[in-house]
C-alpha cells in the first residue's frame, strides 16, 4: 500500500527527508511493506522542490497540504510556533498523522497537540525533537517504560559543547569559540537560543515529560546559559578532576520534578564527560535498568532526516496495516515542578578577592551563617592588580542558601572584585 | 484490561520481572492502560515462586503454562535452545505472544522461531537478548529504518570487558583477570561462553540480521575470544594511542556481510574506547543518521529484567488494544557471508623473535611477497633469553595474506620463540 505525504518545510531538514526517500523508496517498501510517496511539497519558496524535481507538487499554501484527502501524514518542518501550530492543529484536526521535529512547539504547546490528536484518533510523532538522529523519545516511550526514571541528564545543544569543548582544547575564550562556531556554521549570527540555553531548555522539558508521565513546559525549566563561563573556570574544574557542560537536568525528587539548564561540573570519569565537540547524549537512569546514555549526532540536516523519516515509517506501517495510534499522551501525573530555590545540589563558587588578610575568615563565616556547608576552598592564581581567586566548592546545600551567602559575600566591602562564577556540581 | 502473563524460568532475571511488576504494577495500569497479571508461574524449582507468594499459581510442567487458554502473553527465561525451544514454539503455536531474553535462540533458531510467530500471527519479542537493559534492538526496528546501516560494532559481553579493563588498570594477567571476574560472580567457573567470544557471537548475529535485513546466524559468526591477549599488547596498543576491546563487529561491505568476534585494537579516541568495567555499548552507524552508540549495563538481573518487562508491556499494549503484530521478520534481502579469510583490515602483530640481526629484513621480505603493506615495525623491550618483541602494523590487508605471512614467519628457522599475537586494528 502507498502510504501518501505531505512536506511543510523544505530547509535543510525537510530537503533531507526528500534526500533519504530518493535513496531508499524501494528498500522501504521491500524491508517494511510501506510505499512512501510525496504528495504535496510546501515552502515559501520554490527552488529546493525544483532542483528534486517535485515542482508538479510543490504549493505555497500549507492549507493544500492539510486539506488534501490522500494525504495520510503530515510532515511539518517549519520550525516555531506560530504558523508551524497552525499547520499541525489542522492537520491533526483534518485527520492526518503528524510527524514534526519541532522541539519548541512541543515544550510549549505538546499538551495541545497530544490532545488534537487524541480527539482525531491521529499520531503525533516528534524524535527529530530532540537530540537530532538520536533515538530517545522512542526508546523511553517504549524500551524503557517498565523503569521509575530518576533523572535525565543530557548534552543536547551541539553548538554549545563545541564551544565548551573548544575552550578546554584549543584556550579559547568564550568570545572566540562563539566566533569559531559562527565561522563554522554551528551557531547563529544571533546565538541566543543556543548559548543561553533555551534551545537545551525546550529538549529537557520534552524528555521530561515522558520520563516522569508528568507535563513539563517550556515555561517551567529555569535555563542558564554559558556566556559567563572562562578559562579560568575551566582550567579550575579541570584541576579538581572535572569538566563543564551545558547540562539539560531532570530530576525525580522527594518534593516534584527539578528541570534546568546551566554549566555543570561533571567528574572527568563520568560517561557524559566523554561526549566532545557537536555530538549530544543523553544520559537515563532507571530503577531496573541502571544508568543508559544514548550518543550520536545532534544536530545537522540528515541526522534529523534520519529521525524524521523513521517517524515517518514507523506511522506509515501503522496506516499501511490500518492500525490506529497506539501511543498517545503519557502524562498521566502531575508532578509539582520544584523551584529552583529548593534545589539541593553541590556548587563551585569563584570570587575574585582582595589578596589581603581577613578575606578567607569573613568570606567562610559567612558560608556558615547561610548553612552551606564548605567541602574545600582553594585559592588559585594571584591577579594582577592585588586580587586574586578563592575558589569554594560546597557539599550539598540549598540553592537559596547559596544565593544569600553569595549576596552577602558580594555586599563586603572592598572584598570581592567581580561577579561570582557560580558552577553547579554533579557527582 | 488484564494482560494475563506466563512465566519459564525463575532464575535471577526472571525473579527481576517478578519484582519490577510487584513494584511497579499501578504505575503500568495508569500510565500505559495495561493491567498485568501474572497467571502460570513454571520452574525446575519452587522456592523463588514462593518466597514471592506465587505458590498458588506455580508449576514444573511448562505445558500448563503454554496451553493455559487465559495467558496472552508467555515470558521464556530459561536460556539454552532445548527446552526453551520447545517452549517458545509450543507458546506460539498455541496462539501465545513470547517475550524472551535467549540470545542462543534467536542466533541460531531466529528464522524458525520468526516465522512459528508469522504464522500465527504472534508477537515475538526480545530485546533483552543483546546488550541486557540497553535499548538496541527495538531503536534498530524502528527509529532507525530509514537508514542503511554501514557497521554495528559493539562490546556486548560485560565479562570481557571488565577482565581486559582490569589487565589495563590494574596490570592483572589474563588469569588474574578471570580469577577476579569469578570471584566478584562475573564469570562462570566455565568460562568459555564469555571469553572465547560465543556470547558475543550470538548477539551480534542477531543486530546484524536486524540492521542489514538478512539473517545472520552464530554459525555465521567467526569468534576469538581474548585467551591470547597479554598485558605486553595491551602496553603496546596504549603506546601507539590504542586500547583493545573485544568487539562484536557486523559491517556491511561491497561483497556482502562481515561478521565476527575478536579482540580490536582501537583508538583511545573512539567512543567505544570510553566503556569500561562491565558496561557494554553498541555502536551503530547509518547513511543519514551518522554514528550513534547505546551504552548501559549489559549484564545482571535488573538491567536484562528492564528489557523483558519493557517488551512485556509493549505487547501487553497491543494484546490490550487487540492490535496484531506490527512488526514481523525484515530479513527479507539475501546477503552472503564474506569469508574470513577475505576481510580486509589492518592488524597488530606482535612476534617474539631472536634478537639478532637479520630478523628484521627476513620477516620484512615475507610481508612483502604476501602483498601485505606494512604501516609501522617497532622494537619492544628486549627479553630474558636473547628474544625481542618486534611489533608490526600493517596498512589494510587482506587475512588470508597476513595469515599466510605469519605462517611463514613462524617457519623460518629458529627465529620466533612463540606464536605471534594478532589484533585487528579499526580506525
Amino acid at each position: 500500500m502507498t502510504v501518501k505525504l505531505g512536506l511543510v518545510g523544505t530547509g535543510t531538514v525537510g530537503c533531507g527527508c526528500i534526500d533519504i526517500l530518493d535513496a531508499h523508496k524501494e528498500d522501504f517498501a521491500r524491508h517494511y511493506g510501506v510505499d512512501l510517496e510525496w504528495k504535496r511539497i510546501c515552502s515559501r519558496r520554490s527552488v529546493q522542490a525544483e532542483a528534486r524535481g517535485l515542482e508538479d507538487i510543490f504549493t505555497t499554501d500549507w492549507h493544500e497540504v492539510v486539506e488534501d484527502p490522500e494525504i495520510d501524514i503530515v510532515v511539518e518542518l517549519i520550525g516555531g510556533t506560530t504558523t508551524a501550530r497552525e499547520v499541525v492543529l489542522a492537520a491533526l484536526n483534518a485527520g492526518k498523522n503528524v510527524v514534526t521535529a519541532n522541539k519548541a512547539l512541543m515544550a510549549s504547546f505538546g499538551e495541545e497537540v497530544m490532545n488534537a490528536a487524541a480527539e482525531n484518533n491521529c499520531e503525533i510523532a516528534f524524535e527529530g525533537s530532540v537530540g537530532g538522529g538520536i533515538p530517545i523519545i522512542d526508546p523511553m516511550k517504549h524500551s524503557l517504560i517498565s523503569n521509575e526514571i530518576s533523572s535525565v541528564m543530557g548534552i543536547v545543544n551541539g553548538t554549545t559543547n563545541y564551544m565548551l569543548t573548544r575552550m578546554v582544547d584549543a584556550g579559547l575564550s568564550y568570545e572566540e569559540a562563539l566566533a569559531e562556531a559562527q565561522a563554522k556554521g554551528y551557531a547563529e549570527a544571533e546565538p541566543s537560543a543556543d548559548v543561553d540555553g533555551l534551545d537545551a531548555a525546550a529538549k529537557i522539558a520534552i524528555l521530561a515529560s515522558i520520563a516522569f508521565n508528568s507535563r513539563v513546559t517550556l515555561a517551567d525549566v529555569h535555563a542558564e546559559g554559558i556566556r559567563n563561563i572562562t578559562t579560568t573556570d575551566l582550567d579550575a574544574a579541570h584541576d579538581m578532576g572535572y569538566c563543564v557542560k551545558l547540562l539539560a537536568i531532570a530530576k525525580r525528587t522527594s518534593e516534584g520534578v527539578s528541570v534546568r539548564v546551566h554549566p555543570t561540573m561533571l567528574p572527568l570519569t563520568h560517561q557524559l564527560a566523554t561526549v566532545n565537540s557537536v555530538y549530544n547524549a543523553i544520559y537515563v537512569t532507571g530503577d531496573a535498568v541502571g544508568e543508559t546514555m544514548f550518543f550520536g549526532e545532534g544536530a545537522g540536516a540528515k541526522p534529523a532526516a534520519s529521525a524524521v523519516m523513521g517517524d515517518v515509517l514507523e506511522v506509515g506501517r501503522h496506516v499501511a496495516q490500518g492500525v490506529k495510534p497506539l501511543v498517545g499522551c503519557t502524562c498521566t501525573d502531575k508532578l509539582p515542578i520544584v523551584p529552583m530555590d529548593d534545589l539541593e545540589t553541590k556548587y563551585y563558587l569563584r570570587f575574585t578577592v582582595a589578596d589581603q588578610p581577613g578575606v578567607l575568615a569573613a568570606t567562610a563565616s559567612i558560608f556558615a551563617k547561610h548553612k552551606v556547608s564548605v567541602y574545600s576552598v582553594v585559592q588559585r592564581g594571584k591577579k594582577d592588580a592585588g586580587t586574586v581567586d578563592l575558589v569554594y566548592v560546597t557539599h550539598t546545600a540549598r540553592e537559596k542558601n547559596v544565593r544569600a551567602a553569595c549576596a552577602d559575600i558580594v555586599a563586603l566591602e572592598g572584598v570581592v572584585f567581580a561577579e561570582p562564577s557560580i558552577i553547579r556540581v554533579e557527582d
